[in-house]
């Protein structure tokens, strides 16, 4: 099986694409741009909902949820909003169909709306249309609310978990008293996502700030957090949005304060989309398929048998099952692959491809010496174990196997991001390095433009750790006075 | 704020509507026939989803996501199918807006899609027409698979949770080798959903089988759970459809079988929505507000301090702090509402509209006793407990709650189902008493017709445990096998 798949080095975008088709993450569909994703894919989604979601919960948010469709003349209220998100959205005009003489069934021009509802690309307009109604005063603030949801951005070139028509995500939408407090959580909640990425993706990220030209339609500061793919591209993996007053000026949303003055709201907004299933991928798996961190996979543990006759079958499936009660005493998932007239060699590709993290192999002589195979997933290494303890062991491995993976990753990352000081020197590292490059630039979105047009390469943001430093913008030659990470993106 | 209800006696269908909108589980919103569920009802929800989850992976099922949209032309593949829902389908016509010349933006005519999307009603083509590349062999089967989803159905009348033009469900899809594989499939689902209902909701239900009106539009045998509301009128509150090879044969899913004998694959599909809420609040609720069954509730009490002094509130708060760490103890969720300057008559008002299961009062006589005050939510009863191992009583007593609270409502299901023999008492039980009405039925769609035009009720099942019983038809006097029930329904 593992020869199935295009290698890394041979074609990156192509290898991704057969990985996550035969992994059964998910599928194109037969509608454009739209994926299906398949259960394996769907467990990875789930396990990042679920612990994403306790991380909500525990910094005081809400889940709560919004209309799919949002009247038209909303999107216009914001005008960089609008500006951002015309281009790409599903409109539906009409609401019923009916049977056409020719047969099948064509548009009922009889039931067209009067006005026309947007699939929501992202909810701000919707959303601040109903915090009109619940905001009255200071005692209603701050309001931290959460959705989880599709929405629907109509893109031309689609990339499965990367770019899609329809996507899953999740979109928290507070309202804050003060300036502050919105900046605050903003701040704090790219925070939540850098360690979401960091301890349960095991993918480590730049946390920063967006430029003007890159930061979401209708903010005033956009936060990010930034990965480093395998072939040095970069992947923005979530954003968290300082809106200042814009949406609650737009929707005019005001509260009395203490003394019963009116004032409008601050606003933040942020998301993080299954396109974190595109990131995991691209960070940790290798040609034989998925590599999952262990914190992530729904199945920690696979036991493969390995055997000529029924009763040295039997034998290891006595021993399989104790072990399996075992681990299942661990807190942990582990499945007993005793399918018939499959060879073991092609249960272990089968394994590999769909990223199970330990693979415990039993045969004839393991039982006469009290030992298992033992295979990482990560490393691909295989050692001879004693049965006796296993199971009290794996957590432990596993947790190694997460922190190895994140140091890999992390070395990876640290080892490219250059600093260079020339232009020939910023092409050069971006042609035959990629990764990030740490430069000067005048703060102008012109030569920013410029730069992309000339090299596709895009301000991925500035470190919120970064300190200032005087210098020359490497394109221009104008003053700067801090260096800004710049990278080809996904 | 009990006040603010409409009595139920005076207006039920207000009364319903000012509940939802009072205990803040949701609320219209601008965009017609949608509704914004608020983090109190959402909760309800994810209680729910995280429950039936964990029963549907408990019976083999995993989840998947498929795309909202659906070709126009898959709906007319399977002839009932579109005859169901071609009439209340949103169309998505255009990809893209662009800004007008008169300012705001209009639809970008030069983005007209060439094929018409529907926002799915339901998921059956799209799905099918998906297993069409997963299944080959009878060995990728049986496939079951769920999706927790929004849909949308262009109603005319709506009410907040029971009918709204988009709602959150989730729906099953599953593949089977055989008709009886398949069929046993619609079963199970089924008593899964009458499981939830009765032990987690609290709400009885008649499980049954559908009339072929009533059937969903493709299935062959639709099998239900109905509930009875406490105005008289019934509700469906789930529906397990076995689909026969319709979907199979629409979209020519065959499976090749042990001796490679292409055959046509056989399908089910179920689902619950967010309807679900509604049914949980006409079955309980009261003229206070929000009744919910303890294994639903989000928070399971409140204490609520009573005080003169700020030297009392400060010793009852310290009194709270300890009762409030027993209950998290105990796996309870708990709150001490210290809210200033509000009486605690309109604390209570307010919990009791929001229907948190238990209240404790504390005052200074309470401090001095060792007492505390304990009002149950379902019956309003109020008693004296000692505060000495309160917390460690408070499980069993939700308990006994939630089967009171069931207790109740079958008690009430029990006494509305009534035999009639005539059409005339037929009209007079549904006018006077309503409920459910045991009658004898001829067996023909004609039949049922006539007796709803003339009587607005219909046939809501055959019970699956009823017995074959010969009598002659209400209405026609043709003989009839067996009696099926009748009602009013929402």
């Amino acid at each position: 099986m593992a020869k199935e798949l295009t290698a890394r080095a041979e074609d990156y975008s192509q290898w991704y694409t057969d990985l996550v088709v035969k992994a059964q993450l998910a599928d194109y569909s037969s509608v454009r741009g739209c994926m299906v994703i398949r259960p394996r894919g769907y467990a990875i989604w789930e396990k990042m909902q679920r612990t994403l979601d306790a991380m909500f919960k525990e910094t005081g948010h809400e889940n709560a949820y919004f209309p799919l469709f949002i009247p038209k003349s909303y999107l216009s209220r914001e005008a960089d909003h609008v500006e951002g998100f015309a281009k790409e959205c599903a409109v539906v005009t009409h609401y019923r169909l009916k049977t056409s003489p020719e047969g099948g069934v064509v548009v009922d021009e009889g039931a067209k709306l009067e006005e026309e509802l947007i699939v929501r690309p992202t909810s701000e307009t919707i959303i601040w249309n109903t915090y009109k109604g619940w905001i009255q005063s200071y005692r209603d603030l701050p309001l931290l609310i959460n959705q989880w949801a599709n929405v629907v951005r109509w893109e031309m070139r689609t990339r499965l978990f990367l770019r899609t028509a329809e996507f899953l995500w999740q979109e928290g939408h507070t309202a804050h008293a003060t300036r502050e407090e919105a900046v605050a959580e903003a701040q704090k909640m790219v925070g939540v996502y850098a360690k979401f990425a960091r301890e349960w993706m095991a993918v480590p990220v730049i946390v920063g700030v967006k430029s003007e030209t890159e930061r979401f339609a209708g903010a005033v500061d956009t936060y990010c957090i930034e990965a480093l793919m395998q072939d040095g591209k970069a992947l923005q993996a979530g954003t968290s949005h300082f809106l200042g007053q814009n949406f609650a000026k737009a929707f005019d949303v005001k509260y009395a304060d203490v003394n019963g003055k009116l004032e409008y709201v601050w606003a933040t907004s942020w998301g993080v989309s299954s396109r974190l299933i595109g990131a995991l991928i691209m960070t940790h798996s290798d040609d034989n398929g998925l590599v999952l961190p262990p914190r992530l996979a729904s199945v920690h543990v696979v036991i493969v048998p390995i055997y000529k006759t029924e009763e040295e079958r039997a034998q290891i499936r006595a021993c399989a099952e104790g072990l399996l009660e075992q681990l299942r005493a661990e807190g942990l998932v582990a499945k007993f692959d005793d399918r018939d007239n499959l060879k073991p060699g092609f249960k272990f590709a089968e394994h590999e491809m769909h990223g199970i993290p330990l693979r415990v192999a039993i045969g004839p002589r393991d039982l006469a010496n009290g030992t298992v195979e033992l295979a990482r997933r990560d490393t691909l290494e295989k050692r001879s174990e004693a049965l006796e303890g296993l199971a009290k062991r794996i957590p432990a491995l596993l947790e190694q196997m997460q922190q190895d993976m994140y140091n890999r990753a992390l070395g990876f990352l640290e080892s490219n991001i250059r600093r260079v000081d020339t232009y020939e020197e910023f092409k050069q590292v971006l042609d035959e390095k990629g990764g990030f490059v740490s430069a000067h630039w005048d703060g102008t979105p012109e030569t920013e433009a410029l730069i992309k047009e000339e090299t596709k390469a895009t301000i991925r943001c500035v470190p919120l750790d970064s300190t200032p430093e005087e210098g020359v913008c490497i394109r221009t030659g104008k003053p700067s006075h801090q260096r800004v990470l710049f990278a080809r993106a996904y």
